[in-house]
């Protein structure tokens, strides 16, 4: 059997390798329009900030390395620029003589990728004006970045690769200006999160400007200024992370089934031509929850699909089990990771969605080294169907992460979930781990022992009316009275059962303690403020 | 409702704390035999190692503040020394004034928890020997072991405690020694993971014998030297963890169930006696997959079970789904966890199992600090049901447990596991997970994909006959053929395909690429020897 694989980098390679695996009879060539092939996209930023040192540390495999390990043939400098579905031919040309070849196939595999969106504004074409995708991207942005001669870099962008521009350019001593048009940083997250986040990187010296556009960049040759709908930025170096749009124009005329230029396919990776498959950032997959159709430009998503539809065109009958739009990203001196629905996505899909912030210990309190974990977790109401964790912390976050996928993959319910013989050491996590009290607290909301107003709720003033009690370790709200908790052994003077209260302390523990002696002593008007002063900005007025 | 806890370290103040929350009515007394309630007794060892400075910081709450924060009663220093479960009464005796009081009760909570075992020995009273339970004993020996006058110290007991200890005792500069009477370290791992982990132990400085039995302590006032059936050692320091036992001598009469001293309960926490609960280390409670009565003396256990329990007091009809032998452990430059059935357990429950030997990277392998995980991962080879993990690594090992934790709980097959939206990023993982590899090189294992022996069957002579075949990157076994996997594009020169072949590379991933190739080629009669030279020390004779 003969398969032509277009692209060669995560989805590509990784289909050719297993195909040869399955069968190594199989003649299976990947054309690439790039000179390199296999690189680690993900690492470029660690590259720019000298965590990773040497560029060949960025190259996964060379063309005649990864064809002696594999046996597949390679071809470079080779853009595919027709295919025949009916012929089953398809067209290349080379990128340095402009010669065409025509490759017929029995079976297609389109791996094109994605490019990085370059906006058609003034200035765009500019000395030291960036994007970030390939390694050569990533080599010149480090040798300008090293020279010295830049002391301020805008970031325009704010998701996952531009964060972790800023954090490594900042490390070097360079000041970055993050910016997005989006009303938040890091898609994905809901809005209460994403803010948090934003105030946490502002407070590491990664400003972020969120709803600004660019409109021009200025500069003699090189950048000197970014203009935006809000003010302009003095900046040495511009990089552009501002999204990636799928390579498949193409295949316009093709017939293949797209939404916004991504190849449409089915569980087993097939496009709308059983012949054809589309595997990588230039196709769509499914959410396991929804079953919708979504994008998922994810190195680990082209990995674990490469693998599937390497089976499937071989003759297995294998259905990828969809996405959960997975994300983690370590920022300065913390790290933030999603799974699942956000609350938002939840109620949009017509879940009877709840969900709970916890700040609790991510380790032992007295281990050095013990921070606290954010977790915000959503699940169903009705059903008990755990939907989605948000997650911050200076600790491991891709833990809380990688065990919610697993039981979110195994349709965990939080009753499955509440008693887990989890792994217990000091160094490691705490007695009931940060995760079963989350469940703990999220299932005490739901059975309504624990009443609360979320940070959002808050935000959104449905607080009003009710009287700020300050219940923290010591007091910290000012012009809020102070109720020690320990001290409540029957009404609270000045206070009557009906009133309103909205309890409030670090990080929503001692309110939730508070809360359960007033409700015993008769006060049944009370609200705890999710995750406390520690996630949330209260001030009396 | 009055209930009597026996007990108020871990267990017996989380069902207290609980019960107050679920019914502030309650009359809630806790009679706890020492002074110190609520320790962290799993911080011990890092009290000793300096990593913990202060000792105030092992008490989680005095009994003051504990009750102020609850409303549970606390007596210290009482000693219960009978029950009478007719008329529902527990006698405890003060151990400062001998005095004896009656309490009735309406429930009993038993959580008296367990003591070391001290061997009786010849020399077991000297100076300088040392039990490892509560606070008082690490403060004790951490003077000593501050004081410079000691330069050796044995650990009796190459458990969890005793090995934490070692490591502390040798950052502190002391010479420690771990001798077991067990014919491995570690209950709980496979004797393929626990050699390898003594092994690893021994080169970062802390050697361990096993089938290591102590005769006798000698020394003159003071510990000198230890007698085994082995051969002496020079001691100034002998610290026993060689197991706990149950503190139930005083219910003896009471017509309580109990193994082995152990009090038997049902999955509500319940006794034969349905007033009664027994919580933490002097309970035994149920195995999650086998459902047989085990004993789970561990921290996380007893909080669990403690919450559990006083929701049921309180009216709830909470079954506990059973303990998983999670255990984890920080070793001197790696960790290692494990969960679930070990193989030899897993075979002895009359499972199909199947297991495999993984060395996979734990994050991208080009960013600082990356390493392996060493995984062993089993399951039944017909319903492909997850049965165990074992991991050993300087990485996220917690993350691994935890997510086969999260997975067996949810009843996970392989085929669950496969394909999962895994949390990714360079700093944290690779682009297929860890854990998604060792699924997939099982299930290839399974279908018969790998063929491979165990390191357990290479050291039990399964590979007699076999022919060592050196295919690590560069030649790396002495004596051993070389062959380069990138090579072999055909029938090889000097091998015959019916020839027994047993392939080895560093870490398994090449041995499995030739031996695909291999039988493409015609050689059927091919291992790989799972876990490469890694985790086995081949030579060739």
């Amino acid at each position: 059997m003969r398969i032509i694989v277009l692209g060669g980098v995560a989805a590509g390679t990784k289909v050719a390798a297993k195909l040869m695996r399955e069968d190594r009879s199989n003649e299976v060539i990947i054309l690439n329009k790039g000179e390199n092939i296999s690189y680690a996209g993900c690492g470029l930023p660690y590259y720019v900030g000298h965590v990773i040192e040497e560029k060949e540390q960025l190259i996964v495999n060379t063309p005649i390395k990864y064809e002696k390990l594999t046996g597949a043939q390679v071809f470079t400098n080779k853009e595919a620029i027709k295919v025949d579905k009916e012929k089953k031919k398809v067209t290349a040309i080379d990128c340095k003589t402009g010669e065409e070849t025509v490759y017929t196939y029995d079976k297609l595999v389109i791996a094109t990728g994605a490019s990085p969106v370059r906006p058609s504004i003034e200035g765009i074409n500019l000395k030291n004006v960036f994007v970030m995708r390939t390694p050569e991207d990533a080599i010149m942005l480090r040798e300008l970045a090293d020279s010295q001669e830049v002391k301020r870099a805008v970031v325009v962008g704010a998701g996952y690769i531009g964060l972790e521009l800023a954090e490594n350019l900042m490390n070097l001593g360079i000041k970055p200006f993050v910016m997005d048009m989006a009303d938040q940083v890091l898609p994905g997250f809901d809005q209460d999160i994403a803010e948090y986040i934003e105030t946490k990187l502002a407070e590491n010296k990664i400003p972020v400007l969120t709803n600004t556009e660019v409109i021009r960049i200025e500069g003699d040759k090189k950048v000197e200024k970014v203009i935006t709908n809000k003010r302009a930025f003095k900046a040495d170096m511009v990089i552009l992370c501002a999204g990636i749009r799928p390579n498949t124009a193409f295949l316009d005329s093709t017939g293949l089934e797209m939404v916004k230029g991504t190849l449409l396919t089915n569980a087993k990776g097939q496009t709308n031509d059983e012949n054809i498959y589309a595997v990588g950032d230039c196709a769509m997959v499914s959410n396991a929850i929804t079953n919708k159709a979504v994008w998922s430009p994810m190195g680990s998503t082209a990995n674990i699909n490469g693998r599937l539809v390497a089976q499937n065109i071989a003759g297995a009958k294998l259905n990828y089990k969809g996405t959960l739009g997975t994300a983690i990203c370590k920022l300065a001196e913390f790290n933030v990771g999603r799974t699942g629905l956000t609350m938002e996505d939840a109620v949009k899909e017509g879940f009877n969605a709840v969900s709970v912030i916890t700040v609790v210990d991510d380790k032992a309190h007295y281990m050095p080294g013990a921070s606290s974990f954010i977790i915000k977790m959503i699940a169903d109401r009705k059903s008990l169907m755990l939907l989605g964790v948000q997650v911050i912390g200076k600790g491991a976050v891709d833990k809380i992460i990688d065990m919610t996928v697993t039981a979110m993959m195994c349709h965990a319910t939080l009753n499955d979930l509440e008693d887990m013989d989890l792994a217990y050491a000091p160094p490691f996590s705490t007695a009931i781990h940060p995760f079963t009290q989350t469940v703990n607290i999220l299932k005490n909301k739901i059975n309504g022992v624990f009443d609360t107003f979320t940070p959002q709720e808050y935000a959104s003033k449905k607080a009003e009316g009710y009287q700020i009690i300050d219940t923290c370790l010591v007091p910290s709200i000012e012009g809020a009275p102070y109720v020690d908790l320990t001290s409540v052994n029957g009404m609270m003077s000045g206070f009557e059962p009906e009133d309103p209260l909205l309890l409030v302390c670090n990080k929503g523990k001692r309110a939730y303690l508070l809360q359960n002696r007033l409700k015993y002593y008769g006060y049944q008007n009370t609200k705890v403020l999710e995750g406390g002063i520690s996630f949330t900005n209260v001030t009396v007025e």
